[in-house]
């Protein structure tokens, strides 16, 4: 399972871009070097060739050849994701295979409600095609203007939408896969039932381009809500917002689509560094929730649900004050504020990340004692701490004391992360709840995690790549 | 991958009857039977030995002698499987492996809203307990009075709710397994989102016992609906179905929990068939569809939801006629007779099970088609057509023709499912859309599936139980 580690021929490079022409092949440096540097430029990676194919049999032939010459391939989407998995390493022997040409919604199916799209189809473009044919799509992220489905499906995406419709891999229906020699595996049907052997589609989706290249897939396309419903909430603690949660799930049904747990510090962060936010709320709190309702009835429907859940949240002392949005104006500049959070930190200086998921009746008692360990660590430290409640998932950063040093702050990154992530264990919790393994986590996944399902994973990586000439380096 | 397949050394049974206790070890002919031989009789199967173990413990013991020994392992449930995945085969040498005794409920959790579950739990007592505690379990078969859990998810069990809730593999979290080799794997984790490697998980679910021995199980609660309302509707085809199908999708939206095509055939051999049995409608119609419309908020609002569904249907000319089920009672007399049209084929006489899915938009084409195919094979045979439309999944059932030769009409059982199935390949459908692979379909998987699929699933099957003692003959 080792791939060619030396540098690459250039005549075997010339083969390569031969397969996809010259127009498609990037070798210049500087056109090469927005697919080596991922966003917050943790991972920077050497290649000496892009290539950027334009069709399934086009991605095929590079397989092909990968596997014939035992060369690396690291494949790509919208290069949005965070964990560095789609970027290639230092070595300079690994090619990066940019899926962005395969760009075509194949079919929209308003009957089946399916979208079969290619995987270079950006995320926002899927949100429109299906809004225009009356469905709704509704994987939902803050990259979602350039993140891409093969990217999304290859680190099985998560995000805001998954409480109520799941995460990419439930919306996925069939996939076509490359695999490492080049063969197609094409399971890109409609079916909600299908029962013939092993789920093989799953192990695609979630393998971060470890054992396959996918080309294309079958999503699920959902009924377009007839109204939505934003309101912000202030309240005293996680504890009244687990409670919140709970009577909003009784009361809404499948209707609660959105639960998200913001502290005030990140709020705070974001109100000071990004332009055009502003608190929703007059009156202060520790602790703020986004709640998100909606109706397949009507816009009338979705705002009583709505009043009827807060109206019980306040008679039960758990919603300390709360604000439904006006107008889509207002939905819209509270859904920005939620996104807004990622950016709103960097200003602040040095952050160390953690995207956790525990299981939800345990947030509080998580952050409770999370927060404990992190004091421990670094008296001053600010915890930047906000996420999918409903889903039992927390982005729990830590951004440096107010002023402080930034490099000896981020020294603490390992034994900061060591004392939350052994905490998220110990509530049979994961250290990574959506962005994935990449290479960020890769150690310590194989580090903590239970020796057997290391051993499985294993056998499945070398079971579908032999060669390990898949995205070396990268998850197991 | 062989098996040791000479008869099983008495010494050796010993061994294994040690690990569990003769009390909870069967030999005799009489007490084994019920365990050799499936609902339908089809695959009756040979075994010396039937071991019920008491803990995960005796579970990991039994299949690392198994391992040592070479010895093969047959995973039972309740034995309610209908491909013949659950029973020995025919050579003595396979050794049933009861998970009954592990029956239970190890937790319900209703903030985190899961239930943790061994594999023994009879769904029933899981629905049983999750309405208790105010939740949902909303997997939903024929056969839940009997069926276990264990059985339930390696087989990706479907049924009635799978339209608004997902089939087995989707209301399932984490799972514990018993590997061939005794070692366990324990991912009983509560968690929506967890992206710490492949989806081991998924592999296990639906493999039917070839891959390792699923001993418990973390399961999806939901919120107990305040209102279901249930409508029994005749219509003139198929097409009329599909139409109203969608539009029912676009005013209920999720709150449409179940949409069931049932044909005039099969709803007389019910009413003929099966004691207190009535028609629900005067007037005669081809076709008849059961709508299940629940509501979060209210009884009154599920029932005025589905006025609106049926209003609009009647307006629009789809639907012949309706009847809304005035009471618990009656709602509960439309789902016992949609759930007697199983054993409703019984007493006409032979039958040709097909158990295909199809996208949902292709339903009334599949039908026309296989209609004429099956008269162009035997022009009296009477087509038993009914299934879960919402899900593209039919059973489509031929009986013989009236008072004619069981025996002859039984021999047309392969040349009459090619010719289904070619048409269910040709809509890029499934020929096993709920009920499994087992023994049944075994062959056939093999001969039709794409090449490269299969090859994937054997990588997979020796990854995981490299000495093939795991359920042999069954799947791939």
């Amino acid at each position: 399972m080792t791939h060619n580690s030396t540098p690459l021929d250039p005549a075997l490079l010339d083969r390569f871009v031969g397969l996809v022409g010259e127009r498609h092949a990037l070798r210049e440096a500087a056109d090469i070097e927005p697919y080596v540097t991922e966003r917050r430029g943790r991972y920077p990676g050497v290649t000496p060739l892009v290539l950027r194919p334009g069709s399934v049999d086009e991605v095929s032939r590079i397989m092909k050849l990968a596997t014939e010459t035992g060369t690396a391939i690291v494949p790509q989407g919208g290069n949005t994701g965070l964990v560095g998995a789609q970027v290639p390493d230092r070595s300079g022997t690994q090619i990066v295979l940019s899926l962005s040409r395969l760009s075509r919604i194949r079919e929209i199916d308003t009957l089946s409600n399916t979208a079969t799209v290619e995987a270079g189809v950006i995320l926002e473009k899927l949100h429109q095609a299906a809004d225009a044919a009356g469905r709704l799509f509704p994987l939902s992220l803050g990259s979602q203007g350039s993140c891409e489905i093969g990217g999304n499906l290859s680190s099985n995406a998560g995000g805001t939408g998954v409480l109520a419709y799941g995460n990419a891999r439930e919306l996925c229906l069939g996939v076509e896969v490359v695999l490492p020699t080049g063969e197609v595996f094409d399971d890109l049907r409609k079916l909600k039932k299908d029962n013939t052997g092993y789920d093989l589609k799953d192990l695609f989706v979630g393998a971060e381009g470890t054992l396959g290249v996918i080309t294309a897939a079958v999503l699920k396309l959902f009924p377009k809500p007839k109204g939505r419903e934003a309101a912000w909430v202030g309240l005293s603690s996680p504890e009244a917002a687990l409670e919140l949660f709970s009577r909003a799930t009784d009361q809404a049904g499948s209707g609660l689509t959105a639960f998200e747990l913001i502290s005030d510090m990140v709020l705070g962060f974001a109100v000071r560094n990004v332009p055009d936010t502003t608190r929703p709320l007059q009156s202060e709190w520790p602790w703020h929730v986004l709640i998100e309702i909606s109706s397949g009835r009507s816009a009338e429907d979705a705002r009583q649900l709505m009043e009827e859940v807060l109206t019980s949240g306040f008679e039960a002392e758990l919603v300390g004050d709360a604000v439904i949005a006006a107008n889509l104006a207002q939905a819209g500049a509270f859904w920005r504020l939620r996104e807004s959070l990622s950016d709103s930190q960097r200003p602040e200086g040095g952050s160390i990340k953690h995207d956790i998921s525990v299981p939800v009746v345990s947030i509080p008692a998580f952050i409770e004692r999370a927060g404990h360990a992190v004091v421990s660590i670094c008296p001053e430290a600010r915890i930047a701490c906000f996420g999918h409640m409903g889903d039992g998932n927390l982005h729990y950063n830590i951004s440096q004391p107010a002023g402080g040093d930034t490099t000896a702050f981020l020294d603490l990154y390992p034994v900061m992360n060591k004392a939350v992530h052994d905490i998220v264990r110990e509530m049979n919790g994961s250290i990574s709840a959506e962005h994935g393994i990449g290479q960020m986590k890769r150690e310590e996944l194989i580090a903590t995690t239970q020796p057997i399902a290391i051993d499985l994973m294993r056998r499945v990586k070398k079971a579908f790549d032999p060669a390990g000439i898949m995205n070396p380096g990268k998850v197991i």
